[in-house]
Formats: C-alpha cells, sequence, structure tokens
C-alpha cells in the first residue's frame, strides 16, 4: 500500500484491434509508467473499450461517476470511418466540433512540402471539440485534446505509440503535470544476472524483514536473469539509501537499473575503454552482434562478426582444425576457445567473444543436452572459458545466451 | 458490426505489475485472440485490476452484473502474499477454500521428482473454492478453476503467459468451449511488403466497395509492410471466396497470411529447393542472420554470415578492395553486389546475399540519406541489387531492412 497518493488516474484505450487482441495495447503501460513518477498521482483503472459509441460513452460515464481526477483516452482520432472518438465526446458533452484552423495550417502546410496528397478527411484530423483546449501533434496528424469536465480532466490522445508519448512528452507532461505535481522516483529495479531468485532472496532475506514497514522488496525472474524491485511504502523515507543497502549484499550480481539493456551498458564500457570488440557466433547465430549493433555509434567499438553456423565455416573462416572438431566435437570449450581467439586475431580486435552450445529443439545428446553451451573470451593475453546450461528452448536460450556473453564482457572490462 | 454474435465474454487482468505498466499484458490479447476463433464468441470488455480486495470484487460485480456469459480472470494465484485472487474470490463468492488432493499429491510428486526444496506455501497453490471445478496446470504449480454464478461462467487462471496459455488449449478449450460452439475463421490476414497502402487501396477500392453489406477490409500499415485484414460482417458469407477475390487483385504483393513470419516462409522454400544462403550484413549488423536462425532446423540451409561492420572486415574477410570502396562508397551498389558475390563464393553457397546502408542516426549526406539502403542477391549466374529508401530510424530501418532483403529472396526462389 502507498499511503501518499491521491489523485486517481483512469486509462482508457479505444480500439476493435485492441479488443479483439490483434494488436497488445503498449500506450496504457507507457503512460501509466509516466504517472508513477508523479509522487501524487495513481492509476487506478486500466480498460480496453471497442469502436463503439455505447460502449465509449457508457465506459466513460463510469470513469467520471467515479470521480477520477485524470483519464487519458488513447485511440479513434485518425481519419477512417472506424474513428469515431471526436463524434462520440462531441455527443456525450453536448459540445460542438470546430476547426483549429492553425494547426489545419500547419496540416496542409506539411502535406504541401512533402508533396503528399492531402487526404479528404484532413480537415477531420484538426478539428476539436468547442469545450477544450488543443494538444498539437507533431508526430502525425490528428489533434489531441484537453477537456475539463466536473472535477475530472480528460486527455484525448490518438492511438498511435509514438504520436502519444511524443504529446506526452512534450506537451501534456511540461504543461499540465510537470507543472503541478512533484516528480519523485517511487521505484528502483535492479537488474541481476546470474544469481538464482531464492539465493537473492536468502541473502536479503534480513534487511527486507528490518525494512518491512518501508519498503517493498519484488523479485522478478526473467530467462536473463532476476529483476529486483524496490519501492516505498511510506513517504518520509529515502529509496536511495535503501538502495545502497541493497547493492552492499547483492551489488556484484548488479549489472544495471530500470530500463537499461547490457547492450548499451557494454556499449558504454568498450566506447570510454576505447576497446574494440569482434564476434564468432554459432548457437547464438548472429543475435550477439544484432544486439550490439542496436546501439547507435556501434560502429566505434564493433569491427564485426563471422557467424559459424555450419562447421565448414568453422573450419574455413575461423580456422578450426577438423582435429579439434573430430576430437571434442563442436560445442566444445577447446573449439569455443580458438573460436575468441582466432575471430580476435583475424579482426584485428582489442576482444573477441565466441559461443558454441545446442539451441535445440534438435542436436542434443545425454552427454551435451540441449541448453548447454560454452562461451569464451579472448583478450590479448588470456583466454575465459565458461560454460552454461541455459534453459532449453530455442528463443529463450539464445537470447540468454547473447546475454550471458555480454554479461562476461562486462565483468573483464571492469 | 458482426451481427451473428451472442454471447459475451470478459477479459479481467489483475495485478500491480500490470497496473504500474512495468509488465505489459500479453495475456488479454492472447486470450481474446482465441475467443475470436468462435463464431458465438465475442470479447465485449477488458479491464486491469490491482492487487486489491475491494478492486477486485467490485470490477467482478460490475462484470457479472452486466451479465457477460464468460469471464476469464488472469493472475495473482502464486504463492506469495500479492498473490490474493483466490482469497478474495472465496469471499466474493462466500464459498471455501478446500485442498484439491490429487493435484497436490501431483505438486509433491514433482517437486519430490526434481529435487527441489518445496515452497512452505506449496498447499496453497493446490486450493480451489468449494464450488468449483479444478482446472489443472501442466505449466506451473497454480491449479485453475472454473466457477458457475447465475448466469456466467468464470475461468480462473494464473498470470504467467506459458500456463496460461497450456491451461487453455489443453483444459478450457477443448473441456467447456470446443464442444458447444463452433469453430470458425471471422479474420483473413494478408501479409504485404512492398507498397504503399494508398495504392492497396486504389487497387480493391472497387472490390471493397462492392462487398460493403458482408465483409470489412482494414489496412494495417507496419514499417515492414501493410497487413490487410479482411472480415465478416455477416454469418451467411464465404470468407474464403472473399479472399480468392481480394487475392486476384494484390497477390503479387502478398508474402504470407495471419501469423506467418516471413523468416519462416524463407526457411520453408529453402528447404524444400534444397538450397543454402549465406549472408553479408553491413547496416543490418547481423540481424538477417538472427532472424534466419530463429527458425528451428535452420542449419539445414544456413551456413552463416560475416558482420561487415567496419570497413576492415568488408576488405579483409569480403575481399572488397580499396578502389572499390574510395570510388563508390561502402554504401553503393558495386560494393554491395561484390558482398553478396563474394559471400556467396567463400561460404559455398546457392545464394549470397549482402545489405549495406545507413540506419542513423549518424552517417547521412545530402547524397546518401539516412535510410537508404543497398541490398544484393547473388546466385550462381545472376546478381541482382536494389536500393531502398526507408525509414529513418534506426530501429525500425534495420528491421526493414532485414524484412526487405529476406522478401527479395522469396521473390527469386520463387
Amino acid at each position: 500500500m502507498v499511503f501518499f497518493i491521491n489523485m486517481n488516474v483512469a486509462i482508457m484505450s479505444i480500439g476493435d484491434e485492441l479488443m479483439n487482441g490483434f494488436t497488445i495495447d503498449t500506450n496504457s503501460s507507457w503512460i501509466a509508467k509516466k504517472i508513477l513518477e508523479y509522487q501524487s498521482l495513481d492509476v487506478v483503472s486500466k480498460i480496453t473499450v471497442k469502436d463503439d459509441p455505447v460502449d465509449i460513452k457508457n465506459n466513460l460515464d463510469d470513469l467520471i461517476k467515479s470521480k477520477v481526477d485524470y483519464i487519458f483516452i488513447t485511440g479513434g482520432l485518425g481519419p477512417t470511418h472506424d474513428d469515431i472518438t471526436k463524434k462520440v465526446l462531441s455527443d456525450y458533452f453536448n459540445a460542438d466540433l470546430v476547426l483549429n484552423s492553425s494547426y489545419y495550417s500547419r496540416l496542409e502546410l506539411f502535406f504541401k512540402n512533402k508533396n503528399i496528397k492531402k487526404n479528404s478527411n484532413l480537415k477531420s484530423q484538426a478539428q476539436m471539440l468547442e469545450n477544450s483546449t488543443p494538444i498539437p501533434n507533431r508526430y502525425g496528424t490528428a489533434l489531441g485534446m484537453k477537456i475539463k469536465y466536473k472535477k475530472t480532466i480528460i486527455f484525448v490522445l490518438p492511438g498511435v505509440p509514438k504520436e502519444v508519448k511524443g504529446m506526452f512528452e512534450e506537451e501534456i507532461s511540461p504543461s499540465y503535470l510537470l507543472s503541478k505535481f512533484k516528480k519523485e522516483k517511487k521505484y528502483i529495479t535492479l537488474l541481476t544476472t546470474g544469481i538464482y531468485e531464492s539465493k537473492l532472496f536468502d541473502i536479503l532475506k534480513h534487511t527486507i524483514n528490518q525494512n518491512l514497514n518501508d519498503f517493498k522488496v519484488s523479485f522478478l525472474p526473467k530467462y536473463t536473469g532476476v529483476n529486483v524491485r524496490l519501492s516505498k511504502k511510506e513517504n518520509n523515507v529515502c529509496l536511495n539509501d535503501f538502495k545502497d543497502n541493497i547493492m552492499d549484499e547483492i551489488g556484484e550480481y548488479v549489472y544495471g537499473f530500470d530500463n537499461e539493456k547490457m547492450e548499451n551498458i557494454i556499449a558504454e564500457k568498450l566506447f570510454s575503454n576505447q576497446l574494440t570488440i569482434a564476434i564468432a557466433e554459432s548457437c547464438t547465430g548472429g543475435y550477439i552482434s544484432k544486439k550490439l549493433t542496436d546501439i547507435p555509434g556501434s560502429s566505434k567499438y564493433f569491427k564485426g562478426s563471422i557467424v559459424a553456423y555450419d562447421n565448414s565455416i568453422k573450419k574455413n573462416l575461423l580456422d578450426i582444425s577438423d582435429e579439434l572438431l573430430n576430437k571434442y566435437g563442436a560445442v566444445s570449450s577447446e573449439v569455443a576457445i580458438k573460436m575468441a581467439e582466432n575471430i580476435r586475431v583475424k579482426f584485428n580486435s582489442d576482444i573477441g567473444v565466441s559461443t558454441t552450445g545446442i539451441s535445440g529443439p534438435d542436436g542434443g545428446s545425454d552427454d551435451k543436452p540441449v541448453g548447454l553451451i560454452y562461451i569464451a573470451i579472448a583478450l590479448k593475453n588470456e583466454t575465459i572459458v565458461k560454460n552454461f546450461n541455459l534453459i532449453p528452448h530455442r528463443k529463450e536460450h539464445r537470447n540468454a545466451a547473447s546475454h550471458t556473453a555480454l554479461n562476461m564482457v562486462r565483468l573483464l572490462i571492469k
């Protein structure tokens, strides 16, 4: 229970695509997370509603009657006949739709400059309720609105996630929320890897029990590790101090915080240490390279990789001898070591990484079951190799293996 | 509007993690899509509720009063103190919780066999309301329940997606739904690529208007192409015939249907034609290789790849001459062609694919802007190269580029 909350927020996502499950609603989660950043705001309701006038009106009516303070509505502002949100709100609030001419001029200019044929419904995109304040949309065409009705403030936004994010960050947050409410971190998530949930719990048990009245600690296991989320139960306690206590106990397993990604952390470390990296991937099949190159500017430290899926590629491109392959098998520490060392030399990089394992579903044996993987890291004067038995499901195995390889790099650079 | 629907379904997702946006609710979308497969079932409500007894009871009460026929509840059945769903339902229905001893024995045996220390709360996992029918869980520990109350049937499931899917497919669907309701395809999605939404609409305009009373056609643009979704408005019309009409008009742009993925389609084509493939990736940085190796059994056709991110790798590993790089630049049709041809020869594969482009955010120029990409496909006796100006945002560019490259392969094998 969080006791210092005093304003209630509801999120209503409109769209048949959301109701029938074809589109997963990411807007409501995104908005909820943003709301969480404010000390005095709490999301109390999240509903999905069809593109149906009666459903929209009834649900809106329920929310207004339940006296929530803020309602975020997303979806149904587009130019097609399915997009009925504005029309329905106009009926519900008994307010006419009027053209926002300055916004319309901006749209016209945009289409003219881009030399795109104007959609015949463009005018509808610039309409707003006469009792509303416009919320401009720099990421799409549909104009948003802020409506005050009785004691509730309603933000009406389009359904496209990029537009929702842009309008929230640039318009709603600074004008209507930031100015009124204090921002405060209520949660910190510690990202751990290489340790089981039960072990983490054992280490932290004492500290958790000592702070039971002030802080909540949640364990969220994932295939790549366990996220430990710390949150405040009381207003007058310091989350950062509690985090420091927790870090003293499990810091060695923590690779990052909150929304950080392993690949960003590696990128930062490689860049600041002016190190370059090259990868020889077998079972991960390009996944590690893909993760590293997801990061803008990765050409500064990532030289490239060889995906040696077929053994002929291990032989011809990575110079793994037939002898080694026959004696130990492709999935072995001996081959992993050679792959890492050879990719480092061939690509003239500071660090060479290799993976060789069995992601399944086929290829496992009693001796070397699905899930087994060898990961090697070669530096100039040393090579480290480790083996892991990761989750024996292909998709999760490949992801966990890539994550584990990057974590080994992280620990070495550290 | 779909007129032949007569049973209403509601989905309630319980959990603080869902409400505050840390976890995206995929269960409700998954269940909704499954419900859509039944002719007489329609999802009319999707709500998220906190781990709060009052909220859960109020929302359940509203749904029961609104006379929905089925309610799916997910979440809050786990062993921790946050998991309160069973307790709350016990209060609401005024029904005691009783131990399902046969299910409990199964859990005990499982933990004994796996040699895992039994959780002290294991008994709670095997409890059920006295007025309920058990729904066994083969994918986790929490027992599910089916409760009949007044005219509503309520399915209570855990929150872990794997468990929800397993229990729905193996227990709920065969016992409670399939036996009662006819399955029928109400939707078909045509996956297109390489054509704009407006162009597709122009081609299909006439057919759409002619069938306006019987079928709905929705256009869902994505960065990798436009999905065209066909759905029935009337019970007595044939969706397949309509699909055939639409395919006659836009079939050349359709690469697959419904949930198919481009990489699966390529995998199938390569495998059935006994062709092998190798990739030389620059800007896509391993993404194409990752996609191809996502598919189980990909070692049958995928030999490997070189991610030549740094120009030194293009030179040393792919034998692209300094002359070519200096004269045309790394992002050019000349370099793309050589990369595709050389990877094919080096990896001794039937098909060689290459990408070289500018994913951004940096590296663009007036001449070669962010978004530009050259993709080449080399076969034994011919090489094809094309350039595209794809969306100039790194993440989407890399995904669209990989998709486009695979589509070029698809068209060539066809």
